[in-house]
């Protein structure tokens, strides 16, 4: 197959991503949960918008690639929810599989930077991966605290255990970090999120 | 408000991309058709893998950022189907209006940039401007041929009204126009879209 067709047969097969739906709800009233293609979406305005709030300088195209690509191996490991804990178990497992499958799909050299990037953001260690992750755990918490904090409530999530997930989010952005803290504060306040 | 908060806002307004729907579906079983945000976000990743095909030389960023936030005037505008006739003519004066409420809820230095990104796009001058077209118009051709053209043909969609559409394709990728046109004369083979 040649260079092109191995391309358009990635660019089809990533359209699952449409399909792995994801814990939180969109705001307004009808209910619907987004998905990964969606949530990467909405990742990437972010990237592009909120840099100045990276604690390192940061790569903007490097971290919008990174978000735009960080949830495609979902499409074989499903999404995993923040807060299940068995689930979390297996989890890095059944990811490293579906990125040996999908990123192989493209042409060697792109196959090979968009796993690298990948690894890069699950490795979190560059001022890129951390921003990229402070916002992947940010935006949600956006949606919940603008739709009354629903997939919190029916969750029965625990204030500890948000912040635990969000330990490293203030090496990524200690501005959007202390924003969405006042926004967990706010929805303990409301009784959204389980104040022990 | 301070820039942060508005920000934030447009951040939150946006995500009423993940409701405006297209006409062209998912691949896959359901049926279901996709959305403005999982749509930019598809062309995004685009951008990222194919533009060595761009006729011109591009700021991959630049045609990331456009595509990522091309369709947010649709929020007001609504989707306008390529092939609805009575709807074109009002688009533009529409989504006009659309722009200039959205971006602003944004500081005045980026919404000024997204503005000027959107504009471009809309003039279509520009090798980032061209190239973001061209990838805007054949992602629906793979998505259409990978449904067996169920859009086309639901439409009752004619090749001439195909081409016309796409009269500026190969301006932003000679490339990736030959590899939709093949696309394109296969489903006229087969019935899916209409030979006069």
């Amino acid at each position: 197959m040649d260079r092109l067709e191995q391309q358009i047969a990635f660019i089809m097969e990533i359209d699952q991503s449409k399909r792995v739906g994801r814990q939180t709800y969109l705001t307004g009233e009808d209910g619907r949960k987004e998905n990964d293609a969606e949530h990467s979406w909405h990742l990437a305005i972010m990237a592009l918008l909120l840099s100045e709030y990276a604690k390192e300088e940061v790569d903007v195209l490097k971290v919008m690639s990174m978000v735009l690509i960080h949830d495609l191996i979902e499409i074989d490991a499903g999404d995993t929810y923040a807060y299940d804990l068995a689930g979390n178990e297996t989890k890095k497992a059944r990811e490293l599989k579906a990125a040996d499958r999908i990123f192989q799909i493209l042409p060697k050299d792109q196959g090979d930077y968009l796993r690298s990037l990948w690894d890069e953001f699950e490795e979190a260690s560059t001022p890129e991966a951390k921003f990229a992750l402070a916002l992947d755990k940010i935006q949600p918490v956006l949606l919940n605290d603008a739709t009354n904090g629903r997939s919190w409530r029916e969750h029965g999530i625990k204030a500890s255990q948000i912040l635990a997930r969000n330990a490293k989010t203030p090496e990524g952005s200690e501005t959007l970090w202390a924003f969405a803290e006042n926004k967990i504060k706010e929805n303990i306040k409301k009784g959204n999120i389980i104040d022990e």
